[in-house]
């Protein structure tokens, strides 16, 4: 079986997710220093600050990195730019067409990962020539898709589908996880939730507390007329729910929306008016711990796992 | 690692769901002489028809098998007298509070499962002394739980808070599907998907073929208000979301929903005012097959997965 370690030179298949307000340099090279692929999330970035960020980051480690690229960001051709001043190898894009940017990168010998979650849209990118793509199940954490196809149900079927690697997000925090999204046919995985909230991330301590007190059944996907998203139940979360109750309109919710919940909730730690983005997963992350605490861990788990599976004779 | 086998005496740990208007003698007995457990879902039965099924159940395999029971019934204690009498050495219990008839089963030396959505409900039958649970991800067809917790992160969650074995519902379907359930630290599998349109399923042919051409992202949970159901979309199902978008009353729906939609849909293949319940996993399936088909793929791509697997060097 075939895994991405060699498609981005890194040691584990361990992607770390671009989070808006949690994955500028710190958190990147601290998870490529750990051997997984640490990216810088552009989405939360003016372009002077994505460029501060990728300047710092390859001070701060001499592995592999990469940058995901919303790319319906309103400044996208001036972060554009900076990543090919900066020389950027790997791209991690979302949220918009492979097709536009695909070629551009591809001639600049960048390996293009394109995320998505559906199947369509999994053929759409590797269409578009991209090298890779991640597919993210309903129980991701923030920006979801809207055919709500789960990680267990989404592996398969984009993996059977397409030729080029596959790798696994929404729901993987542990070693189990990992190991499950390995047997579904993924050639690596993508983790977001638990580097939202380790050490080296940039997100508010209040907020990666809500996090580690979160249990079973508290993240729940909303704001599906606009863009889904899920988020951490809280009081901004029950104004959205009242909103609904009283059959407010699409505009409606996107004025209670506003700007700048995300960085509310995840930077400044506003537990109450702020947007709380986190993965289902969140209620099994309950402790703080640097990258490289977290992927040794996730690797000794995944090993160990492995040997139980291998002992199962599933003939009685 | 220890998997069900011995719990129930079969040769494979793959539980047939047991499912309405799909499994009735035929399936849960062919199932069952294929190596797996097969249930008689009693939820679409009346007392008197449960009672013909166990008895050609009886006749039709060796092998054991059991009754899924929905504890909501409205003639639980009809239904409760024949499996004594009948001495069914299985139950598997869902929707209801399984305080109420574990004692009994128990008493009669009957093995007991209660089906759960959450870890909360999960901890409450590990309480009401059930001898193994299958925990059901939001990707499963049919009803469904309120939490949306899908497979992938509901398996970890509830296996490592009781010490009783734990069945994954939800999205298993393969051999790769189901070594990931294992992964993710189940003890077994419980599939409804793609039994309820294989050969033995009593569902109606034009039901089966709906499900066969159905795509990644056809079905949608709906009807969250009464009791979440999973569907495939079809002129019954844009009814409730006209009624929804229509902004009707919770009774409204009721109305719509009416009685007998599930009948309908599935065993008199009546694709328009039917109610279509199944799976996500439904857009991995399509042919008919035999349950022993079924099984020995299941089996024959679960060892060769998990050969690839063991493959696997993480490090670079």
């Amino acid at each position: 079986m075939n895994i991405v370690n060699n498609l981005f030179n890194i040691k584990y298949p361990i992607v770390q997710g671009g989070m808006v307000w949690c994955s500028g340099w710190k958190l990147a090279s601290a998870v490529s220093n750990a051997g997984g692929l640490g990216l810088i999330g552009a989405g939360s970035m003016r372009p002077s600050v994505l460029e501060e960020h990728i300047k710092k980051c390859k001070k701060a480690t001499s592995k592999p990195f990469g940058v995901n690229l919303p790319l319906l960001y309103s400044q996208i051709d001036k972060h554009l730019e900076i990543i090919l001043r900066e020389k950027v190898k790997i791209i991690f894009t979302s949220a918009g067409n492979p097709m536009l940017y695909t070629n551009i990168f591809k001639k600049n010998n960048i390996t293009v990962v394109h995320v998505v979650s559906s199947k369509k849209f999994a053929v759409k990118a590797f269409e578009a020539g991209v090298d890779a793509i991640v597919a993210e199940g309903f129980e991701a954490g923030g920006h979801n898709g809207v055919n709500e196809t789960t990680t267990m149900c989404l592996i398969p079927e984009i993996s059977e589908s397409i030729n080029i690697p596959v790798i696994a997000a929404g729901g993987i925090a542990s070693g189990k996880s990992m190991l499950a999204a390995l047997s579904l046919g993924a050639n690596g995985v993508q983790i977001g939730s638990r580097f939202a909230v380790c050490k080296e991330s940039s997100s508010h301590k209040l907020y990666k507390n809500y996090v580690f007190d979160s249990k079973e059944g508290d993240t729940q996907l909303t704001l599906k007329e606009l863009t889904p998203v899920r988020l951490l139940r809280n009081e901004f979360f029950y104004k959205i729910q009242k909103a609904y109750q009283d059959k407010v309109s699409v505009n409606d919710l996107k004025e209670i929306l506003a700007k700048g919940r995300a960085k509310k909730g995840i930077f400044e730690g506003d537990l109450i008016n702020g947007e709380l983005e986190i993965g289902q997963v969140s209620s099994m992350i309950s402790k703080e711990q640097t990258a490289k605490q977290i992927i040794d861990e996730i690797i000794n788990e995944f090993n160990k796992q492995k040997l139980l599976i291998k002992s199962i004779k599933l003939n009685k």
